[in-house]
């Protein structure tokens, strides 16, 4: 296959050819290859349906069909030859199929149009991108479940502010990223639904005479139906910001955990030690273990989204239909989708390796008068003060503790009295860190028994 | 009610008073006010919570949730006076009550925190704006169906890259923006059932020790479920994020039909005309009749969408649980609500008042050899030719009538001849452009028929 | 005044009046009336050209220039009726003219248009924050220098991948603030300077047919020059677009300095005390003090990168020249500008009154092995071994003290000589921490003496 | 060159090697090779410096250059073999010196650190883009100025919201884009001189001590001066960020006048033709001949902001000094670089290929009452009428001349009168177009002379 019938594709009709730049931002194969199987598979089905409908004869179908399947065999084998003077991967395809089959090569592209077929090609990717995420997502959520199965009853500290707030359990934070990765997966899910619909046959934008059958290629390539309207098949980039967008608040989600390991692995916090897997030294100081994975999952952030801004000002104001402005759709959701899973695969392989500090752990979460709440609490419950009062109460006790470099349960029963003379023994069970723990029943709350129902109901969930 | 009691609600901690600096970055009624109604009604949900699981008595609860009713009608008549002191709406309702009922107001923010308030209050907000949304998405596609059942066989130039491609129809164009924003509607309906989970009671960030029952606070409150997780109920702000995505996509809809009827309504085009009401003049220039509104329909997207750009900055990498960044979450959503609800009921009264100029659309569908294609699909459906073969054919066609400065029905059929002899006479039936437009009978297609079929369906799913 | 004037501004060409919709979402005087000082400031300077130019008489000049005084001083002494009728500050300013000075005001708009108007008050307005950007800046920098002079030589943990690297101090850790704020502070310069040229005579798009004198206006308002191009200058609105650049930098660096304040200030690190003043408490968790102040700056990048997002958006793809797109720049301007010098002045007062802990600081200073990389230079260059040796040495010793539980100078000299003969005595002076940090000499390094250098040399540069 | 030695180089701390994801994620030699030449260019004046300094015997210096040079030449002949275990460019260059050189090549990285190393590498990769963004903004402000001077008097349209709002000259419309660029020009000047001080000599963070001589280093590398703050040094990323930013304000224009040239493009304006070069054709409608080049530049502005955006994103909030988060900035700035000059190369050679048609756009100007503030202007100066008044005069022509169907040169002086008595045969001179155009005068207006002005202030600035 030579780059001398480059031209002929699109015809005489220009005297001059493009020169080095034009082709240089122009052709999209050194890209759009990467869809390659998909546009195999679109054409293949759009050849049977020709066939199917007698516009192409069944002889001339088998052929196509047939010599797609060596196309596609001779790429996926990296014997191909990609030609950027033939553009993009339907003409680089479509060149080598005549080579490869002769004349029927040309009857392959009635009925339908570049336009249609990147569009086919392109939502097809992307659905398979979604399928990927949910893996990804769901292969991180069983990691954090058996973290979170592991130390269910392990307790921490909760911040707000990144201050010591309330004890909490380990499973429990472990499970409020399940959570968030559950809205993730479940948005994946509605974005594939929705893009699931197929635009071959809308042609260059209006649809054809031709008597093709729509509802049979979409049926062909796992489409739930052809899209309604041709004018926004050819011009709809929805499915590819709707992945972006979805991508986006998942790799915010990954942000955060790694935000919090990236402090948690630090000298201070030492809540958890990651494995050497996903560290790595440093050139100069060679006592570092620095948590490489982390920092660098916690930026995927950045392109992710940046890849969404990038389409989203790409498209606006684009009058109908298609203009070539959106052939910028497709490296950047190509560099999201691979740096999304990616993220995914390595947070999955950072958190079946690490191990949480459970001493450190246990220490912080006891120090920082971080059960003062509890105090407040029991104050309202037993003496029936307003919360606002007992809130005032415990405020003055933690201020006497404060000055004395005592925290709360090193208080003397007196001390206390001399605050709030109702007062009792009592009040000493309720702030032990695992008291204050197992007391937080309410639904969804960090009892270890609370948690312990999420993770039941997430491995039942995910099995 | 005056600022005194502000500091006391989070008592005598401070020695210093925060001074002006702090109380411009960090007070929120200056915006979150607009949460009043939703947190009264989280406020009367709650209450009547405590009080049916014996932590609240039944008279305490009563008080609170009539007095709360009467603060509503306070804010709603504009008497209530908002402090700055008091920094948030949470806070200046709960000051409020206290005066209008007194020591009982105290115990309302018994099993609960300002965490899982605002969670509570700003979700409810947002839910109302999927509705609101929905309501705007669904009145402007009713006023493009009434366009598109006027016009479903004008005929009009399709383009692809602005340059005339193949006759469409008027309907046809109007169905296909209707088709994305069907789209929108169902990323709404998706956002909003994924968001339509309390976070009310999860308190600060662990959960409760007093019985509550959550799941009787989101039923009252319209919500599904409870959220599962407390952690996450208080740091999340997915639901934000889902909204504003949705609603990016959407003013980017916008901004594709804005541009159009921006482009439309330029001298060279003619395409439409549009309403004094959305049009404004010049004050140097008294002939001009600029088309204002849709150039800011245009432009909603750049805020819109930087309010997505905003709180996903805000809340990349932020640890767990609540971050006061989070407070910048709600002057950007209300803002992108406030600018989509307007930008979507400008364009309805836009679309309801503007006429085509169907004689404009007529002259230009017919020039440019707008109906190459349908000779080309000819020479293929006719004389068997293969499509690349058919291409060419055209191609040396249309040069030669750009060559003659006539279009193609020009040529004679002698000329056409000399190009390719299996030409007949029948080839100038397909020239024409209604008949290239009624021929477009695939599905989605741009023929009156397939027009007027998509717009029964869409009557239909509207009633 | 009253409404009724408005429609005669752009007089009786519509029939229809515009209706609440069109109104809401074109009229601009709810936030450009922010530019009554400028556009006024501009009007003056435009009435004593055109006098000067023989346009208009000194008599209706003069009248003109004082009744713009009375407009002004009612604007800001709050009596001034906005009128949402007139549309913009333009507008409501002529008009109220009118109704003080009576005929003359009809002049005043003579040669100029609403087009280069705006350009004007809104670059004047711009230019004005450059200068408030810079008084910011400059003040924060004097606050951090101020902290750095107390502690030129307090040791603190240097930082990479948030793991203790090597010690250095906390004078020069305040010094990079410096850098940052400065490279900042001469972005705003720049932006200025390119920014300050008049669009006042560019008139609606194609300059005027009147002799105006432009350079006497621009010099009037302090402009360098007139613009030279009159469709650029009613087109152009990068200076905003650049101010934008430079604020969304600045409020990075704030948003790094706020995270590591915010992780400072947490129980497990310790390094700094905020001030009261700056912090907030919980109304569920008495303990809590929540660097409020911090979180809030770290989050106001969000908004302002957003915004200019927004404008970038706006501004993509437009025509030339002016389009009503065009009047989304303001808001998104106001608020990044505000919220730049709110987060600004918060860091400044934060930064005068927090107290560094120069205990914790210095214990964590010296552990963690942060003079491995000491030791390898000593290798390095008293036993001459080659830099990627003497890492391999060290790095041998550190997992030996780590195995152990000890720190590097824990070691005892048989057991640093086992694993390197030549070792001798003399390293026990390296592995100190004051040493380390007195030891690093090079230009711009962490060494006490380089440190008051550069304090020295920004104190001179500031004064 | 093996992949053995890659463990060898940050040790035999680690157990377990990086497996395949932490390789995936870790490793940027898959793009950071675009810095070899900078790479080995700091690195030859690195070790120039520390021979200097006697850090480094002279040979040892002398055989490190020289070996550098080889692996160069490697690299640019493309024998070079990069290894992904090696990590990055900074590894592999040095792996390759040792074995072109032995062990003099583990002296190399003495007093530096990668930290450091790779900030001056990408620093000058940045700055080189500066110039190249310079050249390629000046090659355009040519083209364009050659367009310019062909049409410095043929009349166009000007438009405001793309309505036709006052005729002005192509050479104007031209220039505006010019100065537009220059504006860009200048910003990357700003941003060159900013960034044009080193890093290298600030090591991992602290700085060294070693004796070397940073100032020595930053003059070998045409550098100003180096940086004043070592933790600053190798934290800094401003320097991408602002090339970004002005990257971004320059694809925006570029963004403007390739909307315009589509919307010229179009069959309705036809104010220009693009070359073939450009322009390409359509697969199914061969009379296509689509700007996609055109469509290509205004969709640039998407990935090149985006780029911005990531960065931004990945820069917030991270705490000093280095963090893994900042590999992040490569490749968009990469992308980003190589879109802006490839979209320059292609704006450039299609301005210099394009034809204005010059008969299309006089017939265009003088439609549309395109004079009416001629007619305005006139009534103010000679009839000495207030300007508010002569808008009323005109309008109520304009309004009489579109009733009847005519333009306002078409209307009789009788019926001109009839709305205001002063008028006389003096007006029809004002409403020709070119005496239009011919009468804008003022500074930086469309008249001919103005614009050749302009050209020949530019040309000489150029020269």
């Amino acid at each position: 296959m030579t780059d001398k019938t480059a031209n002929a594709m699109w015809g005489g009709r220009f005297a001059a050819g493009p020169d080095a730049i034009m082709e240089a931002i122009n052709a999209s194969i050194g890209f759009d290859k990467r869809l390659a199987k998909q546009d195999i598979e679109g054409s293949r089905a759009h050849a049977a349906m020709l066939a199917a409908t007698g516009i192409l004869s069944d002889s001339d179908a088998q052929a196509i069909r047939e010599g797609l399947l060596t196309v596609l065999s001779e790429i996926e084998g990296g014997t191909f030859q990609f030609s950027t003077a033939l553009e993009d991967i339907h003409m680089n395809v479509e060149a080598r199929l005549k080579e490869v089959i002769g004349e029927p090569a040309g009857r392959l592209h009635t009925a339908r149009s570049r336009n249609d077929q990147v569009a086919t090609d392109f939502r097809l990717w992307v659905r398979d991108q979604c399928d990927a995420a949910t893996t990804g997502i769901e292969a991180l959520m069983r990691a954090l479940i058996a973290q979170a199965e592991q130390g269910a009853d392990w307790v921490m500290p909760g911040f707000t502010h990144l201050q010591t707030a309330q004890p909490v359990t380990w499973g429990h934070h472990m499970m409020a990223y399940v959570e968030m990765l559950a809205r993730d997966r479940s948005r994946f899910a509605d974005a594939r639904a929705r893009m699931n619909e197929s635009p071959l046959g809308a042609a260059a934008l209006a649809g054809t005479s031709f008597p093709i059958d729509r509802h049979m290629t979409a049926a062909a390539l796992g489409f739930d139906r052809p899209m309604a309207n041709s004018l926004d098949a050819v011009s709809d980039r929805d499915f590819a910001l709707e992945f972006l967008a979805a991508a986006s608040i998942c790799a915010m989600h990954l942000s955060r955990f790694a935000e919090e390991l990236v402090i948690w692995s630090s000298a201070q916090f030492r809540f958890v030690r990651l494995s050497d897997k996903f560290s790595t030294g440093s050139s100069i100081m060679p006592q570092k273990k620095n948590p490489d994975a982390a920092e660098l999952i916690r930026a995927k952030i950045g392109r992710i989204f940046g890849a969404n801004v990038a389409l989203m000002m790409v498209m606006k104001g684009l009058p109908l239909t298609y203009s070539k402005d959106m052939q910028e759709d497709k490296e950047q959701v190509f560099d999201a989708a691979d740096n999304l899973m990616l993220a995914l695969a390595a947070m999955d392989g950072m958190v079946r390796d690490m191990t949480a500090n459970r001493e450190a752990l246990a220490a912080a979460a006891g120090s920082g008068f971080s059960t003062a709440t509890d105090l407040a609490d029991w104050l309202v419950r037993v003496l029936g003060l307003p919360f606002r009062d007992a809130h005032h109460v415990t405020g003055t006790l933690v201020a006497m503790a404060e000055a004395a470099g005592k925290d709360l349960p090193d208080l003397s029963l007196d001390q206390m009295r001399s605050v709030h003379p109702g007062i009792t023994q009592d009040i000493f069970a309720v702030l032990g860190v695992d008291n204050s723990v197992a007391s937080r029943i309410s639904y969804g709350g960090t009892a270890p028994a609370q948690v312990r129902a999420q993770i039941a109901r997430w491995k039942e969930l995910l099995s």
